[in-house]
């Protein structure tokens, strides 16, 4: 039986917890689609706007006298995890009994681990949590170590780093649970980020791209194929310019060739694509797609989508 | 090999992040204690603390502008269940890794079922969330069909109702992660409480006792022992009064007289007590102790504990 890695983008998910519930019933269905044409499917799926709104509303509450307490943000990761995990299983499962199928979709809280030496440790650049004053980010900066941003004359705000994936804690779990045909949620927001320590694992303020670690997930499974899910069909060059050109395909060259003409936006499709290349060239057979959520079953039989492969 | 269900009470978590992740230190060796003489191991584990945190902090937010969304009751509970899993979780790694064994430990997010006819939506009594004015209350009775009631002067206080579960909706892949012999961290809070409709499972607002989630638990997976560990090392009974006699085992007919009598506290040992008589009652050689996380081991070996069985 082939195996998929399915990496889910923001819009498989929205905003609130209304949109969220409502959008994962369609995520379910392209899911269980897969799962049906008799794939086994493991499910990778970005945290963005959960964990940004539950590190916003902890930090809310503890500064303005709810009298809860400090989350640290890796502590919001394994909430947004919980969070979006119950949601994503529950649709699901009912997709999958509502086609007879006996198979079981289940959440594992998953921490991966980054080294403490990343050099993107040295420049942390993704903002998180609530703005806040000068003076408010100066103590914070003195007292807790945190790094400040100003951010376009709204405040100032904390920024962390993100780091590359090291290695997936739960792998063996994970695996075991794929092999059994469960279809796996799993590194939910590029997973938690944590360190090796002389006392365990130890979570860590970063943001790891869910991307790279839904790559290193199917590296690891030995999957046949990632999939990322984003907002459009197809890559393209020349993005939104006169030329612009949607690809069926690229190989390897073609795509660190693209790379080096700057037609992937950082933050957007170039971490996608540089996910789709770590996958193929750690593994031996392995292809990868970038759609979106609604072509997902058609880009697995080559009808749309971007195939990157081998040269 | 044989199979404990051990059921964590709130003295092995803690109230903050910073006590949680301290606590679960001692939580996993008593639990890995038990792992290492040969057991398999599944952990129930409570939540009122920490979900109880959760919610206010989501309603303080979204209530005091911090344009964060209103954040209903069951995914606050998934939330609890991602946080604390992901501490147990990471504690247990380190003290299996520490004494070189190669078993795992997962936190699954867990669903249970109940019936929505239960008798305890008649009657909700599990105070959460915020407090709010009594207009703020009525006008929320009214738009969101909430329940509140007064609480000693200091306010309205939203009620959810206790009912019982009635079947585990992820038990098929614990069973499997069991079997495994994985140590599997399941039915967080009692479990993310979860009425049948047309359209799936749907999220309810309640609170499910996590004592008789983990004895439900453990007669699913037919397990030999169920352990509620608890603040005291025994049961007692004329608790806190002059003749109060720790008991060192008592069989079914002998608890339901004391509780006829009155001996254990709504709330407290009670819910205990009868889940340990649940168990039993539904399996065929089960038995069931309760005790402190410190006595764990000691009272696996009779030592110590108060040890309930058939008669």
């Amino acid at each position: 039986m082939k195996r998929i890695v399915l990496a889910l983008g923001g819009n498989a998910l929205g905003q609130t917890p209304q949109e969220q519930i409502h959008l994962v019933k369609k995520t379910a269905k392209s899911i269980v689609d897969l799962v049906e044409e008799g794939y086994e499917i493991v499910v990778g799926h970005g945290n963005g706007p959960q964990i940004g709104m539950i590190n916003l509303a902890m930090d809310f509450a503890s500064a303005h006298g709810a009298k809860t307490p400090y989350m640290p943000f890796p502590e919001c990761g394994a909430m947004s995890q919980g969070y979006i995990g119950y949601h994503l299983q529950q649709a699901i499962q009912f997709e999958l009994k509502s086609r007879n199928m006996k198979r079981q979709a289940v959440s594992v809280i998953t921490q991966v681990v980054v080294d403490k030496e990343d050099k993107a440790f040295q420049s942390p650049v993704k903002p998180i949590g609530m703005f806040y004053t000068k003076q408010e980010a100066d103590r914070m900066e003195k007292e807790q170590g945190f790094v400040f941003t100003e951010d376009a004359g709204r405040g100032y705000r904390r920024v962390v780093a993100s780091p590359n994936p090291v290695s997936i804690v739960e792998l063996p779990v994970i695996q075991q649970l794929v092999d059994l045909k469960n279809i796996v949620i799993t590194v939910g927001g590029g997973g938690i980020p944590v360190i090796e320590t002389d006392t365990g694992y130890q979570g860590i303020a970063a943001v790891i791209d869910k991307d790279k670690s839904s790559a290193k997930l199917a590296e690891d499974l030995n999957a046949d194929m990632l999939i990322i899910l984003t907002a459009v069909e197809r890559v393209c060059i020349h993005y939104k310019k006169e030329n612009q050109q949607e690809l069926e395909e690229m190989t390897v060259s073609q795509a660190k060739a693209y790379i080096e003409q700057g037609h992937f936006a950082p933050g957007s499709m170039l971490p996608k694509v540089e996910a789709c290349l770590s996958f193929i060239e750690h593994t031996k057979n392995g292809t990868a797609v970038i759609t979106s959520l609604d072509c997902a079953k058609e880009a697995l039989f080559g009808k749309t989508g971007t195939k990157i492969m081998r040269d």
